[in-house]
């Protein structure tokens, strides 16, 4: 093992190799701050996101199902989508949650935020907690999006995450987040 | 809300965007079944991956940390890496487990497997658990790895992936099967 920390290599420039709706995968070159030697590496780079954790007076949680096209099956999820250029990461989970289940209200916070790949991709995701969220108004889709909106006690969507019946990695940080603030 | 399930889109062809190292772009064109429109969407294809939990006999689980290029800093996660072909998920982790960080020995198992994004990712990734584990042997890196190994209470790593000192999403979702596992 090499002793002390391993190294921060320096960001050079870099190049698109492909731009499209999701992402823009990039070749970056890096230099071995050390070594001095330089590489290329494949970095996609997205908007930042948002999963929202929506908690409803009755102490349930807000679901979604909707069919991936990644995975090419149905999954069940906590709402949530891309925050837009500049938008306040907890604006945007408001936002995400009112468009795609109608839920809205409630107290929001910042729960915390992960990487989601930091190896290749360079965004975050940003988990927001709405307590108190209701029914507020009509759900607001994209085209593409045809979503089944459910609730479910806390408990229960807690076993879901480690049981495999939710597997979006994404939404299962976000509960392990969430499970923390109510041990406080 | 659409009355029932949400349709499953049926996938027809596609055609690469870009190959890289680490994953390969995809345009991929699926039809709805009931509309019958045509639409092509992203999808990054990359094989399976592997994060492994391993928990030493003085109940302390092995980190490791190391600089991230997506993120652009350095990360602390649990040991992982990419699966080869064919290779089964507990080999895969134990073998990403012994190269990376020399531990080794003990009990592996299966904790369970999530879609790192199933909105546009077709992988998945296994998270294996090893008890027991100790160190066996060298460490066994790739050209450009510098990890700085360690070792902490698991008390203490939960925390840290509560409270942002961890931030890899795939870790942090690891966690949250492994903590189910001792309430048992």
């Amino acid at each position: 093992m090499i002793s002390g920390e391993p190294a921060r290599w320096k960001r050079e420039g870099g190049r698109v190799l492909a731009s499209t709706r999701v992402l823009e995968l990039r070749s970056v070159r890096f230099r071995h701050p050390v070594r001095g030697t330089e590489e290329d590496f494949v970095i996609a780079h997205a908007p930042d996101w948002v999963n929202v954790v929506a908690l409803t007076p009755d102490s349930r949680l807000v679901l979604v199902r909707q069919f991936r096209f990644g995975s090419n099956d149905l999954s069940l999820e906590i709402p949530g989508g891309v925050s837009e250029a500049g938008e306040d990461p907890v604006a945007a989970g408001l936002r995400e949650l009112s468009e795609e289940t109608g839920y809205g209200g409630g107290v929001p916070s910042l729960l915390g935020s992960v990487h989601p790949n930091p190896a290749i991709q360079d965004n975050s995701c940003h988990f927001v907690l709405v307590t108190g969220a209701v029914p507020v108004g009509p759900v607001k889709w994209d085209r593409d999006e045809e979503i089944e909106v459910s609730t479910a006690p806390v408990d229960e969507v807690l076993a879901w995450a480690r049981t495999g019946r939710i597997t979006h990695s994404l939404t299962v940080a976000a509960l392990m987040l969430f499970e923390g603030t109510r041990r406080i």
